[in-house]
């Protein structure tokens, strides 16, 4: 079975076709969060603090790390990307202990943060692009780590499944290239709004089943993506998901922090045979009881998870 | 395509591969319901009024009639389901315009519902128990009505899918026997309790696949038992009838006046790209609107299909 192992300091999470659905967190990214942006310009963390922990008290098994700031002060990004990577996956894994996904388009920043992380990240991402294959896939290659390989290429994303997944196809050989199996790569096929493409559901479908069975890969997506342009789009999201899991999809980078899909999440993996005994879901049931008692969803996955560390220090206390 | 199609007087729904899920409205059964039960003996049909209406506009495409009373004053249902079955179904159909299922385990009252119903009812349900066969199949031949097929013989349900598939085979068999074809069988294959079955999930997913491909027959089933015993049944379930959908399952007897599993039904036709344009969805979504502004979703649904059929009204009065 295809088994991409992540790793932090201390802890292993596996992306596998026969392990629950792995939730990426994806707040820490100041593209198009102004003010994020300014406040990381200023050196104020508080905000991915309160991200980190927000997310994975939510329920996510690893962060993405994205520092793709335009400052004010100094527009070019391979000068200014590196050392705030840096900075924030110390931050982050000082923090928590779930592994990291290491996201940038610059390569300095993707270096700056395979360096400074402990354990076995993810790379985010590699694309079917000769530049991109050139640069990324040595850095894969040097940390021996696995890597979120995204289906277009040089001309560009195409409306075609099929082209999509020869794209896929393609990384993975050249990845084969370098000596990289192809269970450290994570494709995401692109999912594209069903309100453009009413086709963009069932080629999802199809094109993770055969990521699966034919290049034997793990996948993953941005899931909201699906919903894009229509009313309501938390009850598109929250059908998709457990649809695609059922398919295969074995994670997805998203927010976590949204109750309605991380409950259809949790419901697949259930109907998957993926929570033994249900216990999972027991569990979040009484996050969702204190969510109708008034507290935010963040509020009361942070006290539930805040209480479990207590009953688990306890237990250690007592050995 | 395999296509089973049922009709009302005035109109009809086509359950196929290719169709939005059809959901079937379960509502009107006084089974477990006391006080149903209490008003139909005593002549009153408020309640079956009121379940009628509500399910249709909430979006059921057609409407189960179980007349499984026990009278305290007459306590033999063979004596007292068939004339409540014509009652029952004599008043609905004058009420609303969707297709009905005839549902009884007394042969009087299968007979009866076939008599009283216009145009071309689903007959539920004949399983393959050898009485069973030799009761129904005649019906359904006689009547040329399409029925349910639950996946159960006479050594009860087994817990085993490939024996549950080898039931619903046998039944198909046998019907053809009597010159009923597949497309006018609509598989059971029983849904188990995943908090008492692990695999029962996987196990649907993979039996409703089997009975498309290998038998060519539409299914549905009674989705609620999957969550049986479990809290938050309500998230157990939303999640269920998308992955069922996607594994090609194409209708449920179900409770459609509950709006998380509506909700999961509707947006997963549109993600199967089974609502075109995603008008379904969009509309829907107004109903979702009212009802964070304070409505029922029976209220909500039933303002916006009262509102529908006025501007039907309108365009036909103007044509």
């Amino acid at each position: 079975m295809t088994r991409t192992v992540l790793e932090s300091k201390t802890k292993t999470v596996v992306i596998g076709f026969d392990e629950p659905f792995c939730v990426i967190g994806e707040r820490i990214n100041p593209t198009g969060r102004k003010k994020l942006a300014a406040e990381l310009e200023a050196g104020n963390f508080s905000t991915v603090e309160k991200d980190a922990l927000e997310q994975v008290a939510c329920g996510a098994m690893v962060l993405d790390i994205n520092a793709g700031v335009v400052y004010n002060s100094n527009p070019d990004p391979n000068l200014t990307e590196p050392p705030l990577m840096t900075s924030m996956v110390q931050l982050v894994q000082g923090l928590v202990d779930v592994p990291l996904c290491i996201d940038s388009s610059v390569p300095g920043a993707l270096k700056a943060g395979l360096e400074a992380a402990e354990g076995r990240p993810l790379l985010n991402s590699v694309t079917g692009e000769e530049e991109r294959l050139e640069l990324v896939l040595p850095l894969v290659k040097k940390y021996n780590v696995p890597v979120v390989a995204i289906s277009n290429d040089d001309t560009g994303i195409s409306e075609d499944p099929d082209v999509r997944f020869e794209v896929a196809k393609k990384i993975v050989q050249r990845a084969a290239d370098f000596g990289i199996p192809a269970h450290d790569i994570v494709v995401d096929p692109l999912v594209m709004p069903i309100g453009a493409m009413a086709t963009a559901g069932q080629q999802v479908f199809a094109l993770v089943k055969r990521l699966r069975e034919e290049l034997g890969v793990n996948t993953t997506c941005g899931a909201s993506n699906i919903s894009f342009g229509l009313p309501n789009r938390h009850g598109i999201n929250a059908a998709f998901l457990p649809m695609a899991i059922s398919a295969g999809m074995t994670s997805a980078i998203m927010n976590p922090v949204r109750q309605v899909e991380m409950e259809a999440i949790r419901a697949a993996n259930l109907l998957m045979n993926h929570d033994p005994n249900g216990g999972e879901w027991i569990r979040f049931s009484k996050v969702l009881e204190a969510v109708e008692g008034g507290m935010t969803f963040a509020e009361a996955s942070a006290a539930q998870s805040s209480a479990a560390s207590g009953r688990r220090g306890g237990r250690r206390a007592r050995a």
